[in-house]
Order: structure tokens, then sequence, then C-alpha cells
């Protein structure tokens, strides 16, 4: 076994951080109504690789933001993200029952439970944001970033068109980036968005190179996953794989081909890391980051 | 025909004032992606009596707020209302096809557009109330206050422990009082704090009183919609009637019996319009709409 590069020991303490402060944030499944706060708890604290805490971490170091702040923003990010596999994985959308390696929350629990889960992982996503230690500036600044990406003009809003898309392996390449821009790519802009939010201001030149950097990224971690869809096993991945395949959803291997996707992630890494040349070694860990993405095999 | 009263003119002009800034608050049908848009609309300006919305402005007289403020946190309350009805009519919830006298949202489109209608109302409205006219500091004070009441020790907490109440008519009165404290009253409470909140601050003793009052109207609203769920008709409540009865519900009406439910409302009114006294005249529109909401019919 190899030893941990500094990259892989920051990754794992930041995960770790990530998971502390999530069990910390959510009401304990002592608390009324004891079931919906357990549920709540197994959809949130399944593990999984916390890609967008990860960012706000990653983030942060351009502008030497406080932990205490990114772990709080850090938080929010992943319960919107968790609220979003709940509902996305209800028989009225995906009806999946396989998600980070266990039964999904409908299958584990009930769906009427599920529903409430997302709803109140979602609320308590804005609820936790308040409470950045910082100056209500920035945290009014937060909420408002982190509810424009969620909502029916980000995440919410691309999985409405996702939905749309079904059957239609047609859908042309801007379309289908459009899509994931909203789908995915919001929420991931944000979570870079906020961490470096929360420390000292950047120029805005500094600002827009970083946003470049974070809506390559956003593509990117989408194009990989729609290449693993389609070449990683349902064991590896912790999900059902092949599903969007199976469903006849436009992916960017069902557009492009599996070479030609792989080569438009190539192009989005290469972008994603040219926008952060100007930032020096404040952006090592964005960079490792993107590449780890670029990477990954599950 | 009776000449309007002043309280009824008031009452006109502030629905009006809410729906045309709900109008305005939510993305236009013509924004991508369209037919999500239309679903948010189609499900938030359908009228209603807007009680939470008055609450806001009758409770913004207390403090002397501006009506611009008032708007924006009345607006975010709805949202919040909106949201909980669409995702309670579904299939997995109340299974409910009617309300506010036309299709439910998941009839009129479909489930996975309602269950997304529903999570995008939810973000709009801390995206909205983010935008409050007022500091950042009793903005972020404003968010707290909707998070937790609509969450899961509130509102969907509500939810969720009435999901387990069905089927056990015997549920004891201190228990059912629990449920509707948070499934109604949070909110009913957190739109008085959000309007008294956007003005002149109050002392400890004045929020102690209004807080009362709050805890009081939200479950007046509560005892008197469960009378009505069993004495008045699907066509004037505009949603369906008896249906709590019919889920074998714990209401007020099945576990005091009828007479005893309106005693307990009589009861809850005057303790409501008690903790009003000390504010003299800035709470007659308040004192007014605790009055409409026991006399209400539908």
């Amino acid at each position: 076994m190899n030893a941990a590069t500094p990259f892989q020991d920051w990754m794992i303490a930041a995960q770790a951080r990530t998971e502390a402060a999530l069990a910390a944030a959510l009401p304990s499944a002592l608390v009324l109504p004891h079931r919906l706060h357990d549920a709540m708890r197994y959809a949130s604290l399944a593990g999984g690789k916390r890609v967008r805490p990860l960012l706000v971490f990653a983030a942060g170091e351009i502008s030497a933001a406080p932990v205490a702040a990114l772990e709080v923003a850090a938080v929010a990010v992943e319960l919107i993200h968790s609220y979003s596999l709940v509902h996305d994985d209800l028989p009225a959308m995906d009806d999946d029952t396989l998600r980070r390696g266990r039964p999904t929350c409908h299958v584990e629990y009930d769906e009427a439970t599920a529903l409430l889960t997302g709803d109140a992982l979602q609320t308590l996503a804005f609820e936790h944001l308040a409470t950045l230690p910082l100056t209500p500036e920035v945290a009014l600044k937060l909420i408002a970033l982190l509810a424009h990406a969620s909502g029916s003009r980000g995440m919410a809003g691309g999985q409405a068109i996702d939905l749309a898309a079904v059957g239609q392996k047609t859908l042309a390449p801007p379309e289908l980036e459009l899509m994931h821009a909203m789908k995915t790519g919001a929420l991931i802009r944000a979570a870079v968005l906020m961490g470096a939010g929360c420390g000292t201001g950047l120029a805005a030149a500094e600002t827009e190179l970083l946003d470049r950097f974070a809506k390559r990224a956003g593509l990117l971690f989408q194009v990989v996953d729609d290449i693993l869809d389609c070449t990683a096993s349902t064991a590896t991945l912790g999900k059902t794989a092949g599903k969007d395949t199976a469903a006849e959803k436009p992916t960017y291997v069902s557009l492009l081909g599996l070479e030609a996707a792989r080569a438009h992630a190539d192009e989005l890494r290469t972008e994603a890391l040219t926008a952060l040349s100007a930032f020096g070694a404040r952006a090592q860990r964005l960079e490792e980051l993107a590449q780890f993405i670029c990477d990954r095999r599950f």
C-alpha cells in the first residue's frame, strides 16, 4: 500500500470534519418526531464522497477562510445535496432502491417519511447556514447563493428538465449542458463560491476566474458521472449503474460516444485548471480536487 | 349587502397586496423550465384566505413596520405554506385531489412535477426572504425564525406526527395539541413574530405577550379547522371535507365532541385577545383577525 499523499490526508481530514459537523447539526433521533429525525440522519450520514463539502473547504483556502465558518457552509451544501438525493430516488422520480450502498430512504422507511425527510433536510440547510459565525452580511449572501443554486433556476429546475428529457436520446449537446449546469453544476458552483465567500474578499477579476473554474468543475463532475454510469458496476458506485441508459436519458456518453466524452472531460479539466493558475499556491487543493473528480472511479 | 367594515377593507387590501407580491416573486412561466414555473404559480396564486400573510401585516402594525418589508415576509411565509400543501396533497401523504376549489398540483400536472414544485417553492421562500429591505441582522433573524418553524421541529415534524397518528383516534389531548402546535401552530406563530420583527424592537415583556397570542391563535386556527372539517361542505371549503374523520385521524372534534371543541375555541380566542390587551390600538388588526379566524365558515 502506498503512503497517503498530503492531498489524501487533507481530504480524509475534511471528510471527517464534514461527517462530525453534519452529525452535530442534525437533530438527535431521541428528539420528537423520532422516526423523521432517524430518517434524516440515515439519509445524510451514510458517507458518500462529500465532494461539495470538499469544494467548500478547498475554495476557502483561496481566501484564507476560517474553518469554523467553512464547516457551517459545507454542512448546508451537503444537506441540500442529501435532500435532493432522497427526493430523486422516490418512486415518482427515479424510483431507485439503492443509494450509497444501502436501501434508499423510502425503501428503508416509507414514501411519506422520505418526502418529509427531504423537505426537512432542505429547511435545516437554511436554518444551519443562518448560524454562520461571520457577519450577518456574509451569512445572508451565502443563503442567497445557496437558495438560488438549489431552486427552480438551479438544481430543482435542472431535475425538471431532466425528467422531461426521458426518452429523448437526441437532446442537442447545448441543451444537455444547460440541464447539467442547473442540475449538478449550480450546487457545485455554489459550494466553490460559498467557500471562497467565507474569507477575505476577492478582487472582481479573481471572482470571475473562480466562477469560471466552478462552472467547468460542475460540468466535469457530470461528464465523469455519465462515463461511470456506463462503465462502472453497481457494487463500485453504491448506486444502480446503467440507469440513465436504461431510462433512455440523454447523457454525454449517449450523445458523444465514450471516447469523445472522455476527451470532453479532459478539455473541461484543462479549462478548470487554467482558470486557477492566477491564484498560485492558494489554489493547490482546488486543483488537486478537480484532478480527483476527473480520476474518480466511483 | 352591508357596507364593508374598515377591517374588511384592510383585509381585502392586504390580500391584494399579497397576491401581487407573490405574482412578482414567482418566476414567470416563460422562464425555463416552463412547466415547473407554471406549476409553482398554479400552486401559489390560487387565492386562498392568505391567513399567514394577514397575520404578518397585522403584527407589523404593532411595531410600525414598513409595508415593503412586510410584503417580503408575507410572501416568504405563504410560499412555505403553499409548498406544504402541494406535498401534503401527494398520493404518498393525504392523496387529495381538490385544493382551493381546483385540482391539486399532482392531478393538474404530475407527481414528479408536484414534488419539485413543493421543493422549489420552499427554496424560493428563503431566497426571497434574503431580499428583505431591512438590515442583514433582521433578515437573518427572520430566516432563522421561518426555517425553525417549518422544519423537523416545526411544521414538517408536525406532519410526521400526524401521519403516525392515522387510525389512532384515542390520541390524548396534550399529544394532539403538541402535534398541532408543530403542524400549523409553528408557522402561524412565525408569521406573527416575523411581522412584528420587521418594525421597531419590542420590549421583552411585549414579545412574550405577542408570542402568547401567536401560540393561542395557532391552536385556535386548528380547532376551527377541525370543526369546519366535520360541519362544512366540500364546496364551501374548496378542499375535501370530512377527510380527517374518514382517515380516522384524531381531531379536536373526535376527541372532545363538537360542543366541547367549540367551547375550547372560545377559550383560546379569549386567551389570545387577553394577551393583546396591553398593546392598545396598535393591536386592533390582530384582534380583528383572531376574531375573523374564529368566525370563519370556510
